[in-house]
């Protein structure tokens, strides 16, 4: 069995921002020389996420009106957590869009839809964090 | 190192079903001659959903009404996407239910709990959409 | 290839709670063995959660107030699941929490970020339910 790691870092320019790291994720395992296997993707925070859904800037602007109604950042006197931070909200919102995608190796390849594709979510951002991505197989 | 993989094809009569895929799950494990490993099961297309929960036709409809109030389908116009499609709402509720499960596979069987099933979540049916199912191990 | 597998009990004194067992997990870890691989920590039963958040009792305040908006308990009537049960809201509550987490394992440590931390998430609670550990690597 082979496994392999790498971690990606993240820092942006806004709160909240969706970004498309599908190609990061397949040089990832290009380096890895896996074939056949598991691949983990999962953000190392408790206030970002890793999901699969489509890259179209409509729905992500969908996804940010949805998610400041199901979780809304403001007013933070909401939050009990909103102690010494203000980012209570991001911590839901990851929740709702999920920590970590696991997906098929097959040939070589991430085994993906037609519209799969792999981003990460930052919920509390303007400073450096990280994503795993871990593949076993052979 | 032993690894499988099977497509399995949906085209449901309504736009939102909820379908019992686990014995086709565990035919594929059958199929695979895997007996210690991990089984990952996902939706291909970003508009449906893996999950596991109860076979149980009251929650499901309970399922249906909740969805259908964090992510309402209409009116269409309320989401960005909905420029030339119409499934916004598809790409949220399945958000909600999420994209995948994974699964442990001890002594050749599914390592489940007595209420676990898998399920197939469709959100934009009335076509034909595909589910991954990948099992490594020995 | 190694493969290892335990069962942990829980029996919660209210109906709803989160408990904090990552040591529980590591210590299933350090039995198997294993020091590279995919760790699996999935509820068994359909209205628990396992998830990987923040050790902080104001969020978890917070999760709980959030859960009871999004899918709140009662009036018990609202759910069709509930005829002979009342726990519809658990099985939805569970799903916005996720079933399950896949956890990277190098160097015979969980490979984790500086506050993830693996919670078992109670919501219909006071009887002994089950969670899975599985682990595969070598």
């Amino acid at each position: 069995m082979k496994s392999f790691k790498k971690e990606l870092w993240f820092n942006t320019t806004n709160r909240r921002e969706l970004i498309n790291i599908t190609s990061l994720v397949e040089q990832c395992l290009n380096e890895s020389g896996i074939t056949e296997g598991l691949l983990l993707c999962n953000a190392m925070h408790i206030t970002s996420s890793i999901f699969i859904n489509d890259d179209e800037s409509g729905l992500h602007n969908d996804f940010e009106v949805w998610l400041e109604k199901l979780a809304p950042e403001k007013p933070y006197s909401q939050y009990r957590h909103n102690g010494y931070e203000d980012n209570a909200d991001a911590h839901l919102k990851r929740t709702v869009m999920g920590r970590e995608v696991v997906v098929a190796v097959t040939d070589g390849r991430l085994d993906f839809g037609p519209w799969e594709r792999i981003f990460y979510g930052e919920f509390d951002g303007k400073r450096k964090k990280r994503v795993l991505v871990k593949i076993i197989g052979e």
